[in-house]
């Protein structure tokens, strides 16, 4: 098939995340670097649109951003769409620490968002999104994975995202299904363009 | 005198802090409500001056807006300049309980900072900052001010933001200095424009 298509990031952990996934629908990543400008006060999807539509900008061809965040439900969501920053500077121990006083694994509900928007052209941008509930766990856990992978254990599942290996992190994650329904689409969408073309030649 | 400049803003604390010091050099504040787009990963300047560029685009005329954010030393400059959002989720108390730990006040030492952009063209932008250190305190204290106020005691001080008059924070608060900064550079060059066009009045 060959079908490659471009993933604006320099994050080597979604890079393999999503290859992991996408090689699945025989789709192929290359990624490349453009400076990600992300505006605040926005929900993931705003960022992830505006962030594609950019990167279309810079580079003249379709391409795919990811955005995602870790909304925990005891801090309002926090850290959210700042997840990044906020793991830079507070760090996982900030977190267990914001969580310290909620002592049953009940009361440690987060949920995981991923979006992934593919920008067609400048006006035209597709949105596939992926959601994980889970539990902030007690204790840091797992050297696999990054970012608040150590801390977070979906439902369904006793072990961190960073205690799994990528392919079952992926059956798991808001990544994953996001990349799973991206892959989804563009499957759909060669296959149509196919057919149209097929009808063409047939003088439909 | 009768000077006016626009100030995009929603604050209603920012307003009067603004006023409070622009008086002074007879310059008059007429807030307008635009939305205002930040960027992340950027520094508070970099945000200032993007929105203010885009407040720009927006109404036509020269506008200021302020961002402005607490950094805390132990915590890495967190929140930053997510402040707003950081304040909203975990609060004061998130803060305090991250810093739990740090028993004496000189372990909890913070930097207020505040830019105020002011745009007068959409490639001119002057920038002004003001920046005051102090500490975080170990209890919520007073009811003045808003925001990050009632946690932070600014050097030369034994009182929180929130526990001082608008006059007296003003005095030592990162936004009044960045506001006085603003309001000297329009009285120095309201003097120079004047001059310029008496200049040009006698012929020469």
């Amino acid at each position: 098939m060959g079908l490659e298509i471009l993933f604006a990031t320099t994050n080597e952990h979604k890079i393999r995340e999503a290859e992991a996934i996408l090689k699945n629908f025989g789709i192929m990543i290359k990624p490349i670097a453009t400076e990600k400008i992300e505006i605040q006060h926005s929900s993931l999807e705003e960022i992830a649109k505006f962030a594609a539509i950019q990167a279309y900008v810079k580079v003249g061809k379709p391409v795919a951003v990811e955005d995602s965040g870790l909304f925990i439900e005891k801090l309002n969501g926090f850290p959210g769409p700042y997840s990044n920053y906020v793991y830079k500077t507070i760090g996982l121990r900030g977190i267990l620490k914001l969580l310290e006083d909620y002592k049953d694994l009940g009361s440690r509900k987060a949920v995981f968002v991923a979006v992934v928007a593919y920008a067609l052209s400048e006006a035209n941008v597709m949105i596939f999104k992926g959601v994980t509930e889970g539990y902030i766990s007690f204790n840091i856990r797992g050297s696999g994975g990054f970012g608040y992978d150590p801390i977070f254990i979906p439902y369904n599942s006793t072990k961190t995202f960073a205690e799994m290996s990528i392919e079952e992190k992926n059956l798991y994650s808001h990544r994953g299904k996001a990349f799973r329904a991206l892959g989804e689409w563009l499957i759909k969408n060669i296959n149509l363009f196919k057919e149209i073309k097929e009808k063409a030649y047939k003088g439909f």
